[in-house]
């Protein structure tokens, strides 16, 4: 008995009723079983004519029939599903029935080749087999089915667009075609106006996982009423090609009805103790909005790691506290802030920045950097911590600091000398424009 | 060129070192690549003297030896491993390689028969094995290795006893497995003392699913100060046997400590506009409790299918409405109210009723029934069909109608005149015990 998988492709009459049909001849035959089929998926024909889509699956027999006699049956199949002989190679067909794998066979002949020789080129291919065959191996490669079509899609999409997804219903099939082969998945939530600072999350997502997601959202309920989520900067095309640059795989960019259908929000996931200190309390309900927004995410998603930037240090907290109470099966990960050469740290808002004020902007590091120098001095009190910042932002014309913080690391709770892991949070208005910043001191990862 | 499977066992020495040790053996005799390993799992050993108890995996090889051959070189690797021959069957052993699957084929010596005879009956040898070739055939049976592990898991615990987990470190290996092995997963959520209702949705979901895990938590955010937390019946090991007579897979009842471990709650999920009316306006924060525990819940055991009963009718509006605005990845399947033989609802709560109360309690039910009677004669003002209720609860003596409401299925919000889809929803206070119930009318499901 061998196990033998065989690809189906239809795309003229009604193709799925043509595969059935080509299906029920091999079992009738009594000389297969048909183990398993997989689910159809719908592709362009390649080469040939212009002609119509093609249905493809992938299915599981069981066989003692030899390769050859095995594939005059396939052609049986073909023409009791329809198909005459046309003389068009690469021609629109009723039905298509290809040996796949034989066991482990590997056979060469002019008639026949197995495994077969697009196997390792066509997505459609590898797509429905890797479902039923995920573990199996190609006996010329050594390597699994799921590995052939990880690698194919790198070859596919990796170093060219990345894929946009508008609609939780695509990204839900795209989430379900990764979890079907076990491949690792890692999640970039961003508000996009990508620059340096998401680049470097996007790359590290990179590195770690099969594949990366990177979510493009604007999301309106963590904006409060006079905020800027009207001139918050939107720049998709160049998101895409910055992304792609990257080599993830998917930009997830949902318009705000997709992510919220209802009028009004009815679900809201909120954190207390950690949501209204710092930016909470001059931005009241904006952590509620990031925190039910990244549950929707995960939740669609449903990521291995999740990735976050360490410039917005209050929601890694708020977020990581999220994801431990309510028990996310997600890694979270937070990355180094990326700063310009002067040390600015990058924010998609720095481009409301006219010159002067651009330049006045550098205040909020310097304050921090001269905090640090003192702390290393051995410095411990925050009040003469704080005091440092301060006179540094508000040294100059046009800034006006918001907060000066010194709190714990993990509860925010503000702490009165640095023993533990602790971080000096920065938010201040140059000119119109709110910017924040901080700093880890005292072994805070 | 075969694929191979082979099991790894040892139970003497550095258990790890001394697999490892096998593993490089086969490695540098040339003949073998070791394609991949399983993770090892422990397990007690089987038959024999008493010993200590095994580490065992699997291996993925590929091979030009024949099967004998291979036996051979396995023997050799023992022998490397440290295993000399003691003359004891099943005796304690270094190290311990057995040949599970060679490709597709069926072997029967003396000295081997492959696959491995007891394949089909090891859990620990299944389990590794599943990891590496869920989706590989077993020649004998045609089943795939999957379906092998399900089947002898069913057979160990599907009609004994139901496995009891109590920590969240246990619930996530164990959902691990379920998830590895690509089994379907169903949850039902219970406070425990399990009555006929709980029974009849643990029945559905063992009809449905590969899988079923029962939760038994009596979450205390869902009590009010006031409420009946303390005196709420637990009864573990009644309701451990009831569970495993339906033939469910899991009870997971973990420590309140283990829920919550943070001394207050920081983190809730609310959904607004469902959760203050009905029983909410009488029971304020309790449906926060019960979205955030079942938020929990989700996300620790991932089921597909989640299962709610239909007496808790405004619990099932929450639960749905949080699902599907959190995006959570799980179908809710509501099943009817199972009653008593007088139409008494069945409610752990009913055991704190003492015998007069008890033939009061009815009066719920028979309010309910004489709204449908009015209702079917033809009458659709939620005013009268009010007033029918209330009538019949309050015309006895003892018991007292906390609301009587007629609400849209979906949005709870009170209707008039009966257009689409409503319920009949009630609460009354028996004596000092509270009960609900509720009727659908025109159509909802």
């Amino acid at each position: 008995m061998a196990i033998v998988y065989i690809g189906l492709g239809a795309n003229l009459g009604d193709r799925e009723a043509n595969l059935r049909t080509a299906l029920d001849h091999l079992r009738e035959s009594g000389q297969v079983a048909v183990l398993a089929v997989s689910r159809l998926v719908e592709s362009d024909a390649v080469g040939g004519p212009s002609q119509p889509r093609f249905l493809n699956g992938a299915a599981r027999l069981e066989t003692d029939l030899p390769p050859h006699e095995l594939l005059r049956l396939l052609k049986a199949a073909e023409y009791r599903a329809g198909r005459r002989p046309t003389g068009v190679r690469w021609g629109p067909r009723e039905a298509d029935l290809d040996i796949l794998l034989y066991g482990n066979r590997v056979i060469d002949t002019p008639d026949l080749r197995v495994p077969h020789p697009l196997l390792r080129e066509r997505a459609f291919v590898l797509g429905p087999l890797s479902e039923l065959a995920g573990e199996v191996h190609d006996p010329v490669t050594g390597k699994t089915i799921r590995e052939l079509l990880l690698e194919l899609q790198r070859r596919a999409w990796g170093h060219r667009t990345a894929r946009l997804l508008e609609s939780r219903a695509a990204m839900l099939d795209y989430v379900a075609m990764v979890k079907r082969n076990r491949f690792t998945l890692g999640l970039v939530p961003t508000m996009g106006a990508f620059h340096e600072g998401h680049l470097s999350l996007m790359r590290a997502a990179r590195k770690a996982c099969d594949k990366v997601v990177v979510s493009l959202f604007v999301n309106p309920t963590q904006f409060g009423p006079s905020e800027d989520l009207d001139r918050y900067p939107r720049q998709l095309e160049r998101d895409l090609a910055l992304a792609s640059e990257t080599g993830i795989d998917v930009v997830f960019a949902p318009p705000a009805a997709e992510m919220y259908p209802e009028r009004t929000v009815s679900t809201w996931v909120t954190v207390e103790n950690l949501s209204e200190t710092l930016c909470g309390a001059a931005r009241p309900g904006h952590f509620r909005g990031v925190a039910t927004v990244v549950a929707k995410l995960l939740n669609l998603v449903r990521p291995d790691v999740a990735y976050f930037g360490q410039k917005d240090w209050q929601q890694t907290v708020v977020i990581r506290r999220m994801v431990r109470d309510l028990c996310f099966p997600v890694e979270v990960r937070v990355e180094p802030t990326a700063r310009e050469p002067d040390g600015l740290a990058l924010s998609s808002r720095n481009i409301y920045l006219d010159a002067g004020e651009r330049k006045e902007a550098t205040r909020l590091f310097r304050g921090l950097g001269a905090a640090r120098d003192a702390f290393l001095a051995g410095e411990r009190s925050a009040a003469a911590l704080r005091a440092k910042v301060l006179a540094e932002i508000e040294g100059g014309p046009g800034v006006r600091a918001e907060y000066v913080e010194v709190v714990d690391a993990e509860t925010l709770a503000r702490v009165e000398d640095l023993s533990g892991p602790a971080v000096i949070a920065v938010a201040a208005r140059v000119g119109r424009t709110r910017l924040i910043d901080n700093l880890l001191l005292g072994g805070a990862a």
